[in-house]
């Protein structure tokens, strides 16, 4: 091997923490004070040139055991030639979840799966600097064999083959110059769950139900499932500030058992609420079925924190869920979504990713429009969430217009951020932590 | 609050790993190589007393994640009435997997979940010294009343109702006394894992299935799924070793698909395996469904890896499992492992704990000896996994005698290893570990 072939020198690892929950912005009947956290990882590589930047999302404590089980990836990506990687991103993915001793921690779920997820983002978004393209145009450029060959059919063949995937991904090419000229003129459609978070007065709740609409989105999300009484309140304050042309969906956040889903959920119907979304826990595949059985015609989503391509399996095949709510960092990056978004296909359900948080929505719309040049062709009944907090801190932060996503033209996967930000909110030693405990030491 | 009530005045963690691999002790077809380890906790007290003793289990590399997650709880444990803790266990308990940023990191799954399981254990040992009674004892000596309230019923209550537990657990009561008089005369029912490790000669199987003959056990398991020849003759050695009425069970380690776990395990079904362990992902709960309508009458058994109650209660559901084999430190706890065993009695599924690792034998044993003195009130069809390794670092370590666990006596849950053995093999800082490097370079 040459000795000028470039080679990742250096996995370095941040503790990123945003002080969210000052202000109630994320607050829901699970979560009611996050701080917006990010273990953020960058790979340097000894070209001198691209860096691949990844992250995993938490909310607040615990960020620092997150940042650990990135640290105990390091010596599988260290010295690894940084061809070799972004021509197959699946080979350090399959080397990563193949770790027999790291495997214990899991198997493929929570923390260590997270940190996967992160660093195999990470090789992604490098791969796609070198390639000069944003990932989404990477992945709809790509040949339907290679795409079959980044995904891990363990656990998974009998919903969805080998062969399957690559038909599913033929078909999908038919078209996509055309459907990727169309992206770029009109973006991909967004949903906002901004006005929704529970911590919000009435007031607040309206007005910015008011802005939604008069911004161009067509669907809204509340935050439900900590008192009846206040849902049905919110929920009428809402519909009548949206009107009744505009989705608006709710979203309990795990707060239920499965029959208490099924009464709650019909309580709320007069509102017409177009899905529900975390009635229960992520684990509860056959809870999924059945609620979805109890509250039809209100649609059953879920996906956030539902930990594999596994779960995703049988929540389709178990007719449980109506919408799939992937997310960009809670399974093993982007090899494991394109398992995911192959069966999404394959059983016709419509995916409508989780976003927020910090970087989700600059990571995930890349997927959803990737999904839409080269996979099912169409937008129809697929949204991704919006939410218009902490998109400063990034290089190349979302850009929303008239209700949908601008498509990232910039070289990457769009998750990197500002040196600045980093050195600022790092934890505990960033100038914003270090601050804020002189003025704690004082108050 | 009186000044002289005792409180938790410190919480210490170790890394402590044993160098297994070189032995091919514990080696199957997707752990080839382990250094059982663990992340080990001690909760001291300001008493001067007791000590509260627990640990999660895993195979080296990740056990720093591991404890950097249970050094993240913590904060929840430190400077709390040690009596509070131990009259209630179950206050802890849902504080630690109601930590609602904590939570994100699972939710109640992987890493997270496991350091959970590691600090309420210690609590339950700690909770049994102060009483003065082995744990399974204390077990079957509680109210009814106070056991349901130690449960957590959040996303299970539609399979299993308080009342239902309740009901369960007087019923077992009766006849209690009888039953722990019997279970201190006779023991446990074991079965042995250790002549099956994929990596030991066909020579040393024989020799230790003929050795586990003569033990007095009943039922002997052997690894399986690396390679079907391979598997077929050591089946078949195994079967001549013990004769047509033992036991024989196989276990796959979760290396097959779906359709390949039946035919696989089809084509060993001349040797009688008495049921398949882990045919699939852990995860798979209608895959384990489809795998146990195509293999029968071989039975179909999980649970090491099953992350929590709401998993096992879905593979009831779905008839899904004929052996549920709960795990003492992968869920959160005793408490989590009470809502467990509630279950299994409630659908008539027997438990047949998994063991071995490090610890994980002397812990499991106080559950089944509970579910047998005062819940399900039988042995008929259960028995506790034994390997025979590292129990020389424990304080109380499990007795085997004619193929049976003989039931502790000590006060507490055995959970306690040797200062001298958490010295020395304390990585990468203890004494065997510095040896090891020494020699290394030397090498």
């Amino acid at each position: 091997m040459s000795v000028t072939t470039a080679r990742i020198t250096a996995v370095d690892t941040y503790d990123i923490r945003f002080p969210t929950s000052r202000e109630l912005d994320g607050s829901d009947a699970m979560n009611p004070d996050p701080d917006y956290s990010a273990a953020y990882v960058v790979l340097r590589t000894s070209a001198g040139g691209h860096e691949g930047h990844g992250f995993s999302f938490t909310i607040g404590r615990g960020n620092d055991v997150q940042v650990a089980a990135i640290d105990a990836l390091r010596p599988h990506i260290l010295g690894r030639p940084v061809s070799d990687l972004c021509d197959d991103p699946g080979s350090l993915y399959r080397d990563l979840i193949g770790d027999s001793q790291l495997r214990w921690l899991g198997p493929e779920k929570g923390v260590m799966h997270m940190a996967i997820g992160a660093v195999v983002n990470a090789v992604w978004d490098l791969a796609a600097k070198r390639e000069g393209k944003p990932l989404w145009q990477l992945l709809a450029d790509a040949e339907p064999e290679w795409l079959v060959s980044q995904v891990d059919f363990r656990y998974i063949a009998d919903a969805l083959t080998p062969g399957e995937a690559l038909e599913l991904l033929r078909t999908g090419k038919q078209g996509a110059p055309e459907r990727a000229a169309e992206l770029l003129r009109r973006g991909y459609p967004a949903y906002t769950t901004s006005p929704g978070w529970l911590g919000y007065s009435d007031e607040k709740l309206t007005r910015l139900a008011k802005q939604a609409v008069a911004d161009g989105f067509t669907q809204i999300k509340l935050k439900v499932g900590a008192d009846l009484e206040d849902d049905i309140r919110r929920c009428r304050a809402a519909r009548e500030a949206v009107g009744p042309d505009i989705r608006m969906a709710i979203d309990a956040n795990q707060r239920w058992n499965v029959g208490e889903a099924i009464e709650w959920t019909n309580a709320l119907a007069e509102f017409d609420p177009y899905w529900i979304e975390e009635p229960t826990s992520p684990d509860d595949i056959l809870g999924h079925a059945t609620v979805r059985r109890g509250v039809s015609p209100v649609k059953v989503a879920t996906g956030e924190h539902v930990q594999n391509r596994i779960v995703f399996k049988q929540l389709l095949q178990a007719e449980a869920i109506d919408i799939l709510q992937l997310d960009s960092a809670r399974v093993a990056g982007v090899n494991e979504n394109l398992a995911i978004l192959l069966l999404a296909a394959k059983f016709g359900v419509p995916v409508c990713p989780h976003a927020g948080g910090v970087g989700l929505c600059e990571l995930v719309q890349h997927l959803s429009m990737f999904d839409y040049v080269a996979l099912t062709g169409t937008t129809e009944n697929r949204v991704i969430e919006f939410v218009d907090h902490l998109h400063q801190h990034f290089l190349d932060p979302v850009v929303i217009s008239a209700g949908h996503y601008r498509a990232p033209i910039e070289p990457g996967f769009s998750a990197a951020m500002h040196q600045a930000a980093i050195d600022t909110f790092t934890y505990p030693d960033g100038a914003f932590w270090v601050a804020d405990r002189a003025e704690g030491d004082q108050g």
